[in-house]
């Protein structure tokens, strides 16, 4: 049970938050702010939030719990607003994609032994974004991966768990740097993949013949390549280092693939592609449908 | 309307056409040839088939339409065997995703000036394979390319065209290079970076917690992985120069990427992200469910 939750940056991430906790009455009251009133009003309209405020510090007065759901660019101001303020038993959480950026903005402002930060990152989404998308089942049977440091306080975690539980998620634990370097090989190289054969595509002579004969298999390989490139320019900015990693990884293997089609050696394709088949077979039996 | 239509490697794609033949009423009689009578006495239990015979020769005695459906390894001794025997007014077509290495073969066996060969690529699949699989409605508004060369007979090409139609198929007609770089950027591009990508993940030392933690976009992202390792290790066999073009395209782009995000580049990932997206999005409305 939460007090008072304050939600900064309340779109499809935080706005559903809030719906899954208002139907399991899990808040007395949710709080959002951010520096949209209009659509700050939105959120309440819709009953996602029950009031707001534009001020970050009247925000986090008596609030327990802390979601902040603001773009990598706007952290760190963000929090030198509430550092000052911020109650002590409070706890500050997140919801973004890349876990070591967000360590080291809070770990900036607050000091390297603040132990109420409980990082997070819930994986779900939608195609659509921002609070009208917002739906109150989103996080239903999805995993979000808490990733708290050597120091965070285990009882500021449990509250985080119990939250995320009471949306139907499923909580895991995953050290910061496991967590990027998993996510980049995940999630952020197949995004950079998508996009760069969308760009690949377009720069070629035989473009338009391209674009017109594109078939199921292009739709699906690059239906990420219709996200949203100003959150996937943040991950590429905050996940430098382990996504440059596993683009390099990649690199060197599509060069192994090329390298066997020139040298027409028919076997060793057949046996690399054989096992991809069978381990995104296995990967596609053992997640079912929550995969 | 078909006389005798003779079909060499009757699965899915073969035994999806005699089907469609068959309830559109366009063929006398549909014959199967390949080494398996086991097979083939299936294709016949099916309804796929009328009869089936082992010796190519006897297969294509009295035939007007000849359709090659056999994995490209077999191509050029199917057509020494048939070339003393095929009636002058046969018309040979095939239906392999790659178009100038078949176009090669059949030069070499029948000559440059040979006339009564259509090449052809119907795009259309199922996950399954095999005559089981086979369906009267799987070419239904799928596209069908034709490659008819210079020196080809425009009546030949004419009554492919029809064949492929009665099946409910759409019908264009493509330069035979231009099919085989349109298809390496769209097709065979893709389904290489899909099984590099489920390489390059089995090959860290995160195996274990990436196979459990990849996402929904690794899901859609390597489907293609599962597709069936032989008929693309001859897809990049046949197709190999303009793979290895697009492969080194692609490549040539990713290290663009990594640069960008090396250089903490924000506003240059951001461009090519929005530029791809665009075009994406702007692709999937034009093709609309066919794509």
């Amino acid at each position: 049970m939460i007090n008072k939750l304050v939600i900064f940056g309340v779109g499809l991430i935080g706005g559903s938050l809030a719906l899954a906790l208002r139907e399991a009455h899990f808040c007395k009251t949710v709080v959002g702010c951010s520096r949209n009133a209009v659509h700050l009003q939105k959120a309440v309209d819709l009953g996602v939030i029950d009031s707001f405020t534009l001020d970050p510090a009247e925000a986090v007065r008596d609030a327990d719990m802390v979601l902040l759901a603001v773009p990598m660019g706007a952290m760190g101001h963000l929090l030198q607003q509430i550092k000052p303020v911020l109650p002590a038993d409070a706890i500050l959480t997140d919801a973004g994609s890349t876990k070591g950026s967000v360590v080291a903005e809070v770990e900036q402002v607050f000091g390297a032994d603040f132990s109420r930060f409980v990082p997070g990152h819930p994986i779900a989404g939608r195609e659509k974004s921002g609070v009208e998308a917002a739906i109150p089942d989103l996080y239903i049977d999805r995993r979000v991966i808490l990733t708290p440091l050597p120091h965070t306080d285990p009882q500021a975690t449990a509250k985080v768990e119990a939250m995320w539980k009471a949306t139907g998620a499923l909580l895991e634990r995953m050290p910061v740097a496991l967590h990027d370097q998993v996510l980049a090989a995940t999630s952020h190289l197949p995004h950079v993949l998508a996009f760069a054969l969308v760009d690949t595509l377009l720069n070629m002579p035989q473009r338009e013949d391209i674009l017109r004969y594109a078939a199921g298999g292009f739709r699906d390989f690059t239906r990420i390549a219709s996200s949203d490139p100003v959150m996937w320019r943040d991950i590429c900015l905050t996940n430098k280092p382990a996504i440059l990693d596993v683009i390099a990884a990649f690199q060197h293997n599509l060069g192994e693939f090329a390298a066997m089609i020139d040298a027409q050696d028919g076997e060793a394709l057949h046996n690399r592609m054989a096992k991809a088949k069978q381990a995104r077979d296995n990967y596609v039996i053992a997640v079912g449908s929550t995969g």
